[in-house]
C-alpha cells in the first residue's frame, strides 16, 4: 500500500474540523508565544532564543533540555500541515523567519543543534544515549520536508539535507564512521520522509543502519562516556528503557520509555515497507500484538509508569498511577498507520482510531490552550495533590511544560489527519481508514478518482462516500469495518449491498462512475466493556464505548467518591445529543448505584451488609475530561454482576 | 493507671513463647553478627566498627547511615528484655563487652554518637533536622534504662546520664540553649523512661520542652543550616514530614513518615500521663481518632507511601503501593500503649493487638533471620520487580538492610511483651488488656495479688484466670472484651456470670481469694471484614478474620492471579488447626469461585460475560505470609455480592 499524500485530500469534517481550527487558530499561535517566551505563568521554552544564540545574534546561555530545538521543529511542521489546508499569509511569514533563524545557526559542515553549538561542539556526538542530538536533528528534517511540501520553499530542507549529509559521513558501518544509534529514536522515521521526497538512497540506508545496529553487542551504549548514570540502569528496565537490550529483529516485546519505543517501530516499519524486508515486518508484527493486546489502555494510551514514562509487564495496566504521555498515544498512531501501509489488517486502523478519539486529543484541552502530559484513567485530586506516587497524574491541564514535546505534538498530528484517512496501491484500491469527512484525489494506473466522503461519526452512524471519475473505472473501495462495529449496512446508489469482508475491510469492486454514492451505517449501540480479566486493575469493572468513543465518569456530573458507583449492564443507555455540553457531545445516562456511606465512624466492620441506592449517572467522551471544574474522574467503573 | 512493669510478669503463653524464644536463640544472635558486619551476603551494618573507630581502637571512617548507633542500641535493650526472662551469662557477658565498648566511645562532657565523634565535633547539634543525634542518643537511653532493670548494671545507664546532663545543658528554654528538637523524635519518650526511675525533674522538662517547642513559629527548622534540601520539602508534606507543621497541640491528623509520627505521640502520651497534661491528651485523642479511623490498615500497619514513608490522606490505604513499615506499627504499639495508660479504653488495646498479631510480626519470617521493611496486603512479584512504584515492596524477606531499624526493633518489642499485658491503678484494680499466657504480681496498696493468665488464644476462645491473694482482697478485675468479640461467656468459679461493661472492659468486682478461678469464652467465628466504604482499594472486597488474626490469600495454596478469585460470604468457613502448617497457624477453608480466563487473546471486549467456576480458598494468618515459596499474596479479595 502506498500513502494518499496529504496533498491530495482536503478535510471536511465537523468533529475533526473543530479540532484543526483549534489548532490553527488557537494551538499554532500560542505556541509561537510560548517558544519566544511569552506566555505568562508558563515554564519558559527558551527554544527562539537558544537559536538566537546559536546565531550569534544574542549573548547567554543555552536555556531549557537538551531536546529544546524539537519543540520549534515541531511547530514548524504543524505550521506547514495549517498551511497546506489553509493558506495563511501572515502565519508564513513568520514561519520564514523562524527558518531565516535556524539555519543561520548552522554550521558550515552542516550541523544544526543549538545544545552543541552554544556549549562546545568537540562535544557533539559524544552521548547518543542521553543527548537527543539525533532526536531533534530528525525532528528538523521532519519539519524540512512538510514546510516544502507545504510551500515549496527548500530553504529548510537544503538546510538539512546538509545535515544529513553530515550525518550520513559520521555514521555507518565504515571503520572511521561512529556505529551508533540515538538514545530517543526519531532520526529513523525522519529519514525514511527524506527518502521519500530525495529518492536519496543514502537516508534510507542510515535509517536501516540505525535500526539494524541498535542493541548489537557489544553495545554502543557501553561503550560511550556517560556523565551520568541513569537510574534506570540499575532497575529491572536497564536498556529495554531505550530498546537497545537486543537486536531489533530479536525484540517481542513493546518495552520501555513507550514514546522511543514507537518512534522506533515507526522507523522500523517505514524500512519494512521500502525493503520488503519481511523479517523485519514479521518482529513488528510480534512487537504490536504484544502492545495491543496486553499493554495498551482502552483510551489507546501506552506507558503504565511514570518511571522511566515506560511499559511495564503483560497485563499491568493501572488506571491511576499510568503515565499515559500524549506523545505516546500519538506515536501508536505513527506506528498504527505504518502497519497498515505493510498490510490492510483492519486491527491497524481500530487501534489507529482508538488513540485519535480518545488518548491522543484528550492531551488538549477544548480551547487549546492547556495540556496533559499524562492522560489518566483515574483520577481524584486530592491523591494528585497528597501521595507523591501519582503526583504526576495532574486533575486539570497546564500552560506550557519544562519538557513541552506533547502540545507541539499534537499540533502536527491533528493538522496532518488528512494523511491518515486513506491508502491505496495505485492501481486499483482505494482504502478508506478512517471516517473523516474529506474529499481526497487518488491516480490508479493512469485515472484520477475522487471521493467525497461525508460522515456523521462519531456521534452518529452514518457515512457517505460519493465518486468522481473522469471515465466508468473498475477499482476497489475497501472500507475498514470498525472492531466496534458489530452489525453494518451498506447501499449502493440506495441499493442495498453485500460486501466482500477480508481482514476488517469490506471490499466493494465494480465498474465505477462519476455520481456513484455508497452508504454504510455503522452501528453504534453503547457497549459495555470489560478488560480482559488478567487486567488487575479493571476486574470487576466495566467502561463504556459507543463507536469509537471510550467514555468516563465525571465528578461534575456525578457527585464524589466514584468509586462507590456501580454501573449496570442490564439497564437501557439513553443516548443524548449536547451541541451545548463541552462544545458539542453525546452524553450517555444509565440507572445505576452509589454504595451508601456508612453511619459509624469506622475503618474495618464485620457484620455489614453493602447497601446500594439508585443514582442516575451521566457519562460523557473520555477526551472532553477535565474541561469543567476540578474533580474525580474515572473510565472503569464497577459493574453490578 | 500505672504500669505494670515487666518485672513483675513472667511470660508462658503457647503463641508469643515461641516468637520471644524464636528472638532469644536467633534473631539475637543473628543481629549480633550483623552488628559486627558477620552476616555474608547482607548490607554491612558498620555498628560495632563505628563505637570502635569513636572509641579509638581501630582506625577508619565512619560507615553506614547517621543513625547506625540506635541498631546496637536497640539490640542491647532487646538483650536486657530476653535476661529478664531468661538469664544467659554468655549473652549478659557480650553485652557488657559491647556496653564497656561503647562507653569507652563517650567524650569528656557525655557527648556520645559515633558519627561526630569521628567526623567532627564542631558540627554537632548543628543540624537537629537531619541528623538523627537525638533519635540516637534516645535509644541508647532506652536501651540504658532496660539493661539496669534486667540486670542492676549501672555503668551505661550513668553513661547515658552524663549525656542526658549535657542535653538539659545544651537544649531549653534559656538565652545561651538551643531551642531545637529532633527531626526523628524518639528522645521524648526516652527521657520519660529515664525520668521514671531516676525521678530526676530536669528529664521531663526536657521532653515536655521538645514537645512543647516542635513546630513553633519561627520554625527552628528552618534557621538551621542544611547541607541538603529534602525533596519533601518542594512537596504537600513538608513540614508535617517531621511533625513540624503545626504546635503539636494544635495537631489534629497523623501526618509525615509514620515511625516519627508514632513515637512523637508516645512521647506526648508519656509527658501527658506525668503531668497530668489534659490539653495534650486532648490532642492526642484527635489524632488517635484521625489515626485509627482514616488511616489504618486492617492489619494495624500504617504509612499508606513509599515517599516520605509517610501517611497520604483520610482513607486514602492502597494495598499494593502501601509502605505499613515494621518500625511504624510497633511504634503504633507503643503510642496505644501509652494511650491506655492515660484512659483505660478498649480501643486502644485493640489497636496495640490488631497491630501485634498481624503488621508487627508480618515483620519476620518463622525462622527469626529473614525481615520485611515494607509490609503489603497486597503483593504481585511480578510487579515488585518490574514496576518501580512497587520497588519498594519485597515479595520475599530480606537477610538485613542499610538502614536496619526494623530487625532490632522488632526484637524489643517481641522480648518486651510482659509491659503490655498488664495495668493497675495500684489501688482496686488490675487491668488485663492482652489475652497472653503469664503469671503476673500486683501491688494493690499494701496486698499483692498474683494472677496467673491461661489462654488458647488466638487460634481458640477459652481464656482462665487464676488468683492468688495474701488474704481475701476487694479489689476489680478488668478484663478486655475485644472489639472482634462479639459473646462471650464470663464464668467465676465454674458459675456462669454477668459482668459490668464499660469502654471495651469487663469489670468483675468482689472479694477475690486463693483459688478464685475466672474463665471467659470468647467466641471467635471467622469473620467477614469490610472496609467503610470510602476506602477506595478495598470496595467491593473483604477481609477475612478470626479473633484478633487477619488472614490473607497465598499463591503457595491458591494459585496466581488472586484477584480473580471472589470470596463467598455465604458459605461455611471451615477451621482447621494445622501444627505443621508454618509452625502452627489455624488455616480457614471456604468454597469460593474464580473468574475464568477469556479464550480470546484481546485485552477489551464488549460482548462478555463474566464466568466464573467453583474454587476451594485457603486462607492463612496474615503475619505468616512469605515463609513459603514465592508468589502473590492478598488479604481483600473481591467478595460475592
Amino acid at each position: 500500500m502506498i500513502p494518499v499524500a496529504m496533498e491530495q485530500v482536503r478535510l471536511a469534517d465537523q468533529f475533526w474540523g473543530r479540532w484543526t481550527e483549534t489548532v490553527r487558530t488557537k494551538l499554532i499561535p500560542y505556541q509561537w508565544e510560548a517558544l519566544n517566551d511569552r506566555v505568562e505563568g508558563a515554564a519558559p521554552s527558551h527554544c527562539i532564543r537558544n537559536f538566537r544564540i546559536a546565531a550569534g545574534l544574542e549573548a547567554g546561555e543555552f536555556g531549557g533540555k537538551v531536546f529544546q530545538d524539537s519543540d520549534v521543529a515541531k511547530w514548524l511542521e504543524a505550521v506547514a500541515y495549517s498551511l497546506l489546508q489553509c493558506p495563511d499569509p501572515e502565519l508564513e511569514r513568520t514561519a520564514d523567519a523562524a527558518i531565516d533563524l535556524i539555519v543561520s545557526a548552522q554550521q558550515p559542515d552542516g550541523y544544526l543543534d543549538t545544545y552543541y553549538i552554544i556549549n562546545g561542539l568537540d562535544q557533539r556526538f559524544t552521548n547518543l544515549r542521553d543527548q537527543h542530538e539525533l532526536y531533534c536533528a530528525g525532528h528538523m528534517i521532519e519539519a524540512a520536508v512538510a514546510y516544502y511540501r507545504a510551500t515549496g520553499k527548500r530553504k529548510l530542507l537544503d538546510a538539512m539535507i546538509r545535515y544529513a549529509d553530515l550525518l550520513c559521513r559520521v555514521f555507518g558501518p565504515g571503520e572511521e564512521q561512529l556505529h551508533g544509534y540515538p538514545g530517543h529514536e526519531e532520526i529513523e522515521l525522519a529519514l525514511m520522509k527524506l527518502y521519500d521526497i530525495t529518492r536519496d538512497e543514502r537516508y534510507m540506508q542510515l535509517a536501516a543502519f540505525f535500526i539494524n545496529e541498535r542493541g548489537r553487542q557489544p553495545l554502543y551504549f557501553e561503550q560511550e562516556t556517560h556523565d551520568v548514570t541513569r537510574k534506570w540502569l540499575n532497575f529491572h528496565m536497564r536498556y529495554q528503557y531505550n530498546q537497545s537490550h537486543l537486536p531489533v529483529r530479536e525484540q517481542t516485546e513493546a518495552v520501555g520509555h513507550a514514546v522511543r519505543a514507537m518512534y522506533l517501530y515507526a522507523g522500523m516499519a517505514d524500512v519494512a515497507r521500502q525493503r520488503q524486508d519481511t523479517e523485519l515486518y514479521t518482529a513488528l508484527k510480534t512487537i504490536w500484538k504484544n502492545l495491543t493486546r496486553r499493554r495498551m489502555y482502552i483510551t489507546g494510551s501506552i506507558g503504565s509508569s511514570h518511571y522511566g514514562e515506560a511499559f511495564t509487564f503483560d497485563y499491568d495496566l493501572p488506571n491511576d498511577t499510568v503515565y499515559g504521555e500524549t506523545c505516546a498515544a500519538i506515536g501508536l498512531v505513527f506506528f498504527a498507520k505504518r502497519m497498515l501501509m505493510l498490510e490492510p489488517l483492519g486491527e491497524y486502523g481500530d487501534v489507529m482510531e482508538r488513540a485519535l478519539y480518545n488518548g491522543v486529543i484528550s492531551g488538549m484541552n477544548l480551547e487549546g490552550n492547556r495540556f496533559f502530559y499524562v492522560n489518566p484513567l483515574e483520577v481524584v485530586p486530592e491523591a494528585c495533590e497528597k501521595d507523591e506516587e501519582k503526583h504526576h497524574v495532574k486533575p486539570q491541564r497546564q500552560k506550557w511544560f519544562g519538557t513541552a514535546c506533547c502540545p507541539p505534538n499534537l499540533a502536527r498530528l491533528i493538522g496532518s489527519l488528512p494523511d491518515y484517512i486513506y491508502g491505496t496501491d495505485a492501481k486499483e484500491r482505494i482504502y478508506v481508514h478512517l471516517y473523516i469527512g474529506s474529499q481526497v484525489e487518488v491516480s490508479l494506473g493512469e485515472r484520477k478518482i475522487r471521493l467525497a466522503l461525508q460522515t456523521e461519526l462519531p456521534w452518529d452512524e452514518m457515512t457517505t462516500i460519493q465518486v468522481e471519475t473522469e471515465e466508468p473505472t473498475e477499482f476497489e473501495i475497501a472500507l475498514r469495518l470498525p472492531g466496534w462495529c458489530e452489525q453494518y449496512t451498506l447501499w449502493i446508489n440506495a441499493e442495498e449491498q453485500a460486501a466482500e469482508w477480508r481482514d476488517g475491510y469490506l471490499y466493494l469492486r465494480r465498474c465505477w462512475r462519476t455520481g456513484d454514492r455508497v452508504q454504510i451505517r455503522l452501528a453504534m449501540p453503547v457497549v459495555v466493556v470489560q478488560a480482559n480479566p488478567r487486567v488487575r486493575e479493571d476486574i470487576g469493572k466495566a467502561a463504556l464505548m459507543r463507536g469509537p468513543i471510550v467514555y468516563c465518569l465525571e465528578e461534575a456530573d456525578n457527585g464524589k467518591d466514584l468509586h462507590r458507583i456501580r454501573m449496570r449492564a442490564d439497564v437501557e443507555y439513553q443516548i443524548e445529543h449536547c451541541p451545548d455540553l463541552l462544545q458539542g457531545v453525546t452524553r450517555i445516562r444509565e440507572q445505576g448505584e452509589i454504595l451508601l456511606p456508612w453511619e459509624e465512624d469506622s475503618l474495618y466492620a464485620g457484620s455489614y451488609t453493602a447497601r446500594y441506592e439508585a443514582k442516575e449517572l451521566t457519562w460523557i467522551p473520555y477526551y472532553a475530561w477535565a474541561n469543567r471544574e476540578t474533580g474525580e474522574m474515572r473510565v472503569f467503573a464497577r459493574v453490578r454482576p
